[in-house]
């Protein structure tokens, strides 16, 4: 079973009214709840938790970590972003969904701003997200394009490096484009960055978007972590012995060294 | 003319006999004076210079920025990283050259660890470097493969992300390969990751990989620096009008938000 | 200076009274006007014309070959698309322009059926072509995004490989995405799909869709088609002499085969 | 259960002593035979069979085609390959060994000529196999690097689009490197080209070798086979009502045109 924590910023949820509507069971309730059924181990932390709801026996053991932050991405604290980055890299899968984009982790990921062209509009807009892709298994069980009835407008130019893999296309009603749904390699790990998921339209509890998700844990997940990893891998000893070498120079290095110094040494007695 | 700025560690050149041998006029002294005939504007600096060799001003002007780093790069400072990264993603174009693959500006750009195994034989070892895109512009005039009689070794696995383009592809003498020469785009700027260059050999003294180098400056120097940039871009008013949208609440959300806290407020008095 | 010829199938320059109206000098015409500012050396060609517009001579003297098609690809001799496509794979820069998605020679180089969606409306609808890359040579001296009044609607899912870099990304009135402005680079030969440009709108009198095109003849250009091939390139000798190999056999290769012939024989004998 | 079908040429099997000593169950006999411990559902066929080894039933019942061809590509019927890379593209998974990077259906795909360099040494080289992506599906359970004692070279140029994902690079004693497991997709077919393979060498015997080629059945197959394609999509009807469009025309075109045309007719009877 894989093990899926999913990490919720969790202050919207406090803080404003509209979202209290929308998601009476937060955010990462709903997340949770929808993933439910798919058979997932299924965690739920927010940023008020002990150790930011990240302790290190968590990081350890997730697979796959679900990423839902937007008002305050700097309180997150950098050692910790740090472990988790590592982490990454050493194969947690990764899914960042909408305002994560300006998240610290992924960020550091992508070493870009991650800037995008955003409106949130009274009431949002029509967001139709179309897939590019549909061999993918991300996409699996996805139509052609998705609807999405009240969306914010999340859109190009988009400063992310180009992605291994444009699965999602979307289109505004407003005149906006955005790469939607695209993947990332960085170490052994695999992300998946997912922009629908404003915090006041009800975009986690549409069965396609849910899919969607489940379908990225199952690709981001790594059934073989116990294989190696990228490490600083010095190796004196050379596979293959083969012919003599070419040199620069006509003295091995070390002697060469050291009669340079010895010299010096005796220009400095004289 | 392109202003190109040469960032060399240059430390390795005090404190290494059998580097002042090969370099006697330093690595980047060897470096600007072989660029020289290519009519580059050009300026050289080293970590010891006032600013760590890069002042505001002279980042600014930088049209194309060349590092070679090795031992020292824990002693950048953290904020003139930050900079230099900066300028990266307006626009600036960044060659960095072997033991760079571990400069934290260039980590910080990849997003990974950039470890790579490696190895240091006495006398080095033969490497070749094989022309994968002979029609790429850093390719002009270069041949299927460039021979190296001594190297060091950089090999794989390399935990960079998949570069946008495989340029060379090196082959060493004790049994290793290597994606030696990677585009990336980052933000606007344009990177070249190229891995010869150890500071025992005389690799900057090759014409082949001098003109590679010079090649990648042409490239990654932009024309139209004067464009637009990825910003963080709100724009709060849509560029088209179209049909109503569907919605999934029965009121506006602001008045939905004023009639909620009312009736709390009330529910406090009462 | 760079040769570029231009081939229209202007057909519908005959058949049609509505493209007539709008392209009185034809599409190509029209083009290579537009195109005349940039001090490019253009050749303008058509499907009646001898050799389908493209003589031996032509092709081999061609550097940017830019192609508008639509009603009549099947016409195309299939000796002279093998030509082209040895030409593209040999240097030649090629700018597909619009209906061109379905030309022979752009599904030969793609290995796909190139198939998208599509939606002729009377009087079109509104296209917006955003940038995605501004740092890109196509992309100089254009804004963040380009709006067409009216336009005919390509969408997807369009069935292409993945391209080497996305450059534009098309918004359309009537709910559809496209990625619009792609590379591609085939042997040594880089091309450009654009899809704007239908025959019923004056598109290619817009001055950002002819900066783009022309941008789009000096990226595809080769400065240096006298380099080497990708040919297949048999080669005897190792560049390397190395250490014993190990072998799965006890004798050499061809001692084994004659001694085997030789004991089939015998059995023949007997 | 996945049904994979083995295409085999198997001529060298009948013409070659020295195959025949290592194979002498034919090539296509021992992939299968390694294979069937991995529960795949195993049908061997070859070029001398009916049809060519591939009937229309197989065809259309096969989830993944392993191609082994070398010196008789162009025996193969043109109909059959149009039919294999329709199939490809709607969904059929291929693995294409060795020398099949120049079978028809191969180069069909990538749209290049698939030329590279080789050198068949008596008693081959010894090439590594450097795996650069140790998390992805197809190198699970592969250490670093693979060696094989014998091989064929197979070098860089290769003539191939850029890889999807670059998995294997090899490193040939002879000094040389090849770009050796390759992923590609086109339209819903996703393809690995995987270079070991020599007729006279009993690679197919090295259980890693074998193990990746597994890993890759199981990764090119598609367990959503049932879902939409890229077709040639005519969508007469927008997605979305939206606000009036702006027209280059005074009048609607049809309009336009039949006032133009009655003029025309008028002018004739005059």
């Amino acid at each position: 079973m894989i093990n899926v924590t999913v990490w919720n910023e969790c202050r919207h949820e406090v803080e404003d009214l509209d979202v209290q509507e929308v998601y009476p069971e937060t955010i990462g309730g709903c997340i949770v709840n929808m993933l439910k059924p798919f058979g997932f181990n299924l965690t739920l932390v927010t940023l008020d938790d002990e150790h930011q709801g990240l302790s290190n026996e968590l990081i350890e053991q997730t697979d796959v970590l679900i990423w839902w932050g937007h008002r305050y991405h700097d309180e997150l604290d950098d050692a910790l972003i740090d472990k988790l980055h590592q982490r990454v890299l050493k194969g947690m899968g990764l899914i960042v969904l909408h305002s994560g984009h300006h998240a610290k982790l992924f960020k550091k990921l992508m070493g870009t701003s991650c800037n995008l062209s955003w409106r949130e509009a009274e009431g949002g807009e029509r967001e139709k997200l179309w897939c590019l892709k549909p061999s993918h298994p991300i996409a699996e069980g996805i139509p052609p394009y998705i609807e999405l009835p009240q969306s914010e407008m999340y859109g190009e130019p988009f400063d992310i490096p180009d992605p291994d893999e444009l699965i999602f296309n979307s289109w505004y009603q407003g005149g906006d484009v955005l790469r939607s749904g695209c993947t990332f390699t960085r170490g052994r790990g695999k992300i998946f960055f997912f922009s629908p998921g404003h915090e006041t339209f009800p975009i986690f509890r549409n069965q396609h978007i849910m899919r969607i998700i489940a379908n990225a844990i199952c690709w981001a997940n790594q059934a073989h972590q116990s294989g190696w990893n990228f490490d600083n891998w010095g190796r004196p000893e050379p596979l293959e012995e083969s012919a003599p070498r070419q040199t620069y120079f006509k003295k091995p290095r070390k002697l060469m060294v050291a009669e340079k110094m010895l010299a010096m040494e005796k220009a400095k007695q004289e």
